[in-house]
């Protein structure tokens, strides 16, 4: 490359790749790295005013979704890019993948993108360890994981790093998922249980965590199999038209989302009329809302997630990441910058 | 890398750095570039209401704005990232960078990610010669172009390959803007006449492109500098509290727009009444709306810059990249969709 073509530093956008963003996680360790975007998303959710707030901006079609998730804190910008195909599994491709970027407000220049598939994955089961820190019946041991699909060794291993959850007992309408999961897990510090049914899973847990893919409103956990006191984080249910619990169960429980406007949308609470009390869970971090009212409360997390999430994971990840990631030359940057022509044409070969 | 972490090639993303889009243009030409750009925006312009249309998601601090730009025509999905920091110039960085991400509908699978600051550049062009194509009296050949930025010679190449424009006249309010134009149009088959006021540059013009880059309300072109059957392209006003024209300049004239209700918030119209009549230019484009009224008519094209566009722009760049673009490893791809954990593991080092 010609030196009147190289780029200045600024122009250059470190990109983390799939394979990097693995030998990162690989580098702090995975329980650590829930640990600490856990801490940073509850950090986040304390100064939840200093973010501009948008519901995400969703582009749908028959067959899936694809969604834009921004979100700014006036220091940075960040946004997702993340899809939702269900059918997309059949053709050996991911239901859901994603990216993002991490802008700095001051010149608007990307600091850094990243693949953010595992990213996700990642801040999605710290979100739910934060939520479960905040709710669940103090001393809580034992959680039920109900869908045993990709997010549910995350989800465990965060319950583990986050909460001191030791024992996870599993349910999947697939036996073969619920396999994959307990050999996932194995020699990971956690009991864990393979159950063949919903009402054997759910058996003592303190914790049930739904985290099931089905893109329609099913019924995955009924009224009658959830005791007193038990907490619920309700991951699965994302999307209009897609819910996981029994209006029950959501009328008896105590609920806690991220932000409201989406949720109503998105969340279990689509079942409910559009009053229904909920709380929006910053407000417990910050010790503005009482969280749970007493030991017998059922409290439900219905966790959609949220761009202030990704923006967590985005800064954490532009902190861990120091000198890393591959420089991309993807900003114009001539020397003059009324003479974007020049550059061009300097360029000729 | 080991084998188990190479991914398939449904997770590899091309990306097109500001040195293959040098490339790629000079490969195809710049004027070629153009006229096929204009070809495409008029061709989807035609299929407009198969397009997902929503304003820009913006976010604004006191110092500038990032954009996302989405649009949809149930095949491809296409958005643009983009900021605008007037003061960045001080800090020798650029005031606008961009770039942009293809998508399939069908899988949610980006199909590239590419610098978009170049390629808005041609595509700006691309539009104001498009519509200049359906506005401007029969035969004009001698266009002004007020604000002789970064922008300045795109559009007058754009207005000599398209339009069949043989003769520019140049203005800028500092004199070093209009020298390093001039140069850069040198030898290009246009006559370039240099100006020391607005005045002398639409003198004779039939053709008023303005251009300029300041943030405020601004009169670049007053209204009794515009003689009967003139065509504007009014491009530089392109966010609120941005505009380039006399008020009473936008009263006489008919006004054509991309889409109304952006161009109500960012054009020159927003210093018109709400109700002022407005056409969008697809429908003349289109068969289905009349444009210039005859030829004592001043039309103005109020161009704010439409996802749309972009759309166009990315679309064409996909069929011209062909097998190009530097693979990037940004979605992750486990073997079983199910097993985004499995594949996490299986990469420890």
């Amino acid at each position: 490359m010609l030196d009147k073509m190289t780029p200045s530093a600024q122009a250059l956008v470190p990109f983390v790749s799939v394979a990097e963003m693995m030998a990162l996680i690989h580098g702090i360790g995975l329980e650590q790295a829930l640990v600490e975007l856990a801490a940073r998303i509850e950090a986040d959710f304390r100064r939840w005013p200093a973010f501009d707030k948008t519901p995400r901006v969703a582009s749908h079609s028959q067959i899936g979704v694809i969604e834009l998730m921004p979100t700014s804190d006036g220091r940075h910008y960040a946004f997702k890019y993340v899809n939702g195909h269900p059918g997309n599994t059949r053709d050996g491709l991911q239901t859901v993948t994603a990216f993002g970027v991490l802008s700095s407000v001051a010149t608007g220049y990307p600091l850094l993108i990243t693949e953010m598939t595992l990213l996700t994955a990642l801040r999605t089961a710290a979100m739910s360890a934060v939520a479960t820190r905040w709710l669940a019946a103090p001393g809580a041991r034992v959680a039920a994981l109900i869908g045993n699909g990709a997010q549910s060794e995350f989800q465990a291993l965060a319950l583990r790093a986050v909460c001191g959850i030791d024992t996870v007992r599993l349910f999947d309408t697939d036996p073969r998922a619920t396999a994959k999961c307990a050999r996932n897990l194995a020699g990971r510090g956690l009991r864990v249980v393979p159950c063949d049914s919903v009402e054997a899973a759910v058996e003592r847990a303190e914790v049930i965590t739904t985290c099931t893919a089905d893109k329609r409103n099913a019924v995955v956990l009924h009224d009658n199999l959830v005791g007193a006191g038990v907490h619920i984080n309700a991951i699965g249910g994302d999307c209009p038209g897609k819910t996981e619990l029994a209006p029950g169960l959501v009328s008896r429980a105590k609920v806690f989302v991220e932000y409201e406007p989406q949720t109503r949308i998105e969340g279990e609470i689509q079942q409910m009329p559009a009053d229904h009390p909920v709380t929006e869970l910053w407000r417990v971090i910050d010790g503005q809302a009482p969280g749970r009212g007493g030991p017998a409360q059922v409290t439900l997390f219905d966790g959609v997630g949220f761009a202030i999430e990704d923006f967590s994971a985005l800064t954490w990840l532009h902190e861990r990441l120091g000198a890393g990631g591959v420089p991309l030359d993807l900003l114009a940057d001539p020397d003059d910058p009324r003479d974007l022509f020049g550059m061009l044409m300097r360029a000729q070969p």
